[in-house]
């Protein structure tokens, strides 16, 4: 089993812990209070997958020293992820956390990335039409690089879903409705960490959420699972439509980063199963022991198990 | 005519130009707003020498990834400059200034450096003895990374005097008064930017400095530069005491990085002379001529020349 991850906008994430952080001083920072890692949505699948044991290829953009730091750190996670980027010109993204956890301040400066050119854009493509037939499912996932349009995730989709692949999105809505024009994924999560916005408008009941995930499988998506109320979960699919919901507290401090494990586990069970709800319900498990820790690791398969006895789902429709 | 510069402990300097730059908050920063540069004392002497057609060696301790961006950078700014740094397992430092020209605030975040193991400082001796014979003059300046003995400007130094080499310090009181007790350099500069100290004595008054001063030549220093009320210099020699006071008003906003030039300018005068004062005088101009310019570049040749018409030299004793 191999997983093609497309990672357009990879980072460099970089954490900055200095007690009592102030404008205008001078602060000194000792190695083990200044971490690194690399990062970017499809990246932390391809880091989650790995460590469930599947293979995974990640593609997309990468340069500059930053681009250089991001791709060393990676290839350290594990020799499951193997890296197949297109090298551009431009600085890859750095993101510096600076966090106070005296004062329990979280101060963020993040470059604007690369601009990719027509000519790297084109040459990607007939990259991933190259190496598309290597994987057995594609994850695009995350923000563009300015230069690339939001039509791309639909681009790489109709490429892949000719050799059979299939096909799993996270990301933003402008990506989702101008894709849509061109090809569909099999299975889409909106990225609602920004904006809970989908077709332009703003998601605010339960139903509101449940039209739009019906509008979304009328382009031909097998099934979407939307982000509901922090810790709930809607899942549409042709069938009907299901709510997953906790049955205990969940630590909200500890979210980030449970939307690319609620990707990865839910990637590495479509491999094992074809039972849609079965897999969402893998992703929400996943999603749910994640929360369980601090730390920027995927949750164990065990952990997984664990996490079932923890929610329940309930058909609506 | 080439030059040996030693920098132990060099650094990547790198400057976020960030309006309204808030604590808890997120930034967003350009490409055109992040400015990077290779830096440390000997570096900054070697950027200049280049600037004057002097090819430099720069030598000293160098790792990991910002290590790599320094050298690359170093590389990019002149075919004049070669490095021949010992590569070590730590990281090279990184000296983050966040610049708000609205609210004029300057943030610095510094990362401490690596530590230097005993090995590798060794090999750092073995190497300095190869390179020291191909050059004309060696300039040790800046600080010392953690675990480098403070006794290791004398130690090379002695190795330099062995080979015939002129040499130049610029460096702080406790690493003058440890390396003293080895050998001593043909001129001095004592590092005052953090404390005006000297055989750990605080200099207040002018004779505290004429008193320090004539201290330093007692070791077998040929000239002591002390730098007096920011803009003034007091020169120490076997024969005299002279002072240097400027004609014009100094743009105290401009000092940044005259230390560095004066030094150069004085190594560059030291193939053309052998009057020290005159030395002193070449390198006082120098750094007169660079507070004419706030960006982080070299003066000209005949800007230094120029310069020569706005100071004055007084001999007093």
């Amino acid at each position: 089993m191999a997983v093609l991850s497309v990672c357009m906008n990879p980072a460099l994430d970089r954490e900055f812990y200095i007690n009592d952080f102030k404008i205008d001083k001078l602060h000194r920072l000792s190695f083990e209070m200044s971490k690194m890692s690399p990062g970017g949505k499809a990246i932390n699948v391809a880091i989650d997958l790995s460590s469930y044991g599947v293979k995974t290829i990640v593609t997309g953009f990468i340069g500059g020293y930053i681009g250089n730091i991001v791709l060393t750190e990676l290839r350290k996670v594990s020799d499951l992820i193997t890296t197949n980027f297109v090298h551009i010109d431009g600085e890859t993204r750095e993101n510096i956390a600076i966090i106070d956890e005296t004062t329990h301040t979280f101060t963020e400066i993040n470059s604007a990335g690369p601009r990719v050119p027509i000519e790297d854009i084109d040459h990607f493509l007939r990259r991933f039409s190259l190496i598309v037939s290597s994987a057995d499912a594609v994850v695009i996932s995350g923000s563009l690089p300015q230069g690339v349009p939001n039509q791309i995730y639909g681009d790489l989709t109709k490429i892949a879903l000719k050799h059979g692949k299939k096909v799993f999105w996270e990301t933003k809505d402008e990506i989702i409705q101008e894709s849509l024009k061109i090809s569909a994924p099999c299975i889409l999560r909106p990225d609602f960490r920004k904006d809970k916005v989908l077709f332009g408008k703003e998601l605010v009941t339960q139903e509101d959420y449940i039209d739009a995930g019906k509008e979304l499988i009328k382009y031909g998506i097998k099934m979407v699972v939307l982000s509901y109320k922090i810790d709930y979960d809607i899942v549409v699919t042709q069938d009907g439509v299901w709510f997953l919901k906790p049955l205990v507290d969940v630590e909200h401090s500890h979210l980030l980063g449970t939307g690319d494990t609620y990707m990865a586990a839910m990637v590495y069970k479509c491999f094992k199963s074809d039972n849609l709800v079965d897999i969402a319900k893998y992703g929400y498990a996943a999603a749910l022991a994640k929360t369980w820790y601090r730390a920027k690791v995927p949750p164990k398969l065990e952990d997984i198990e664990e996490a079932f006895e923890k929610f329940k789902i309930e058909r609506v429709e």
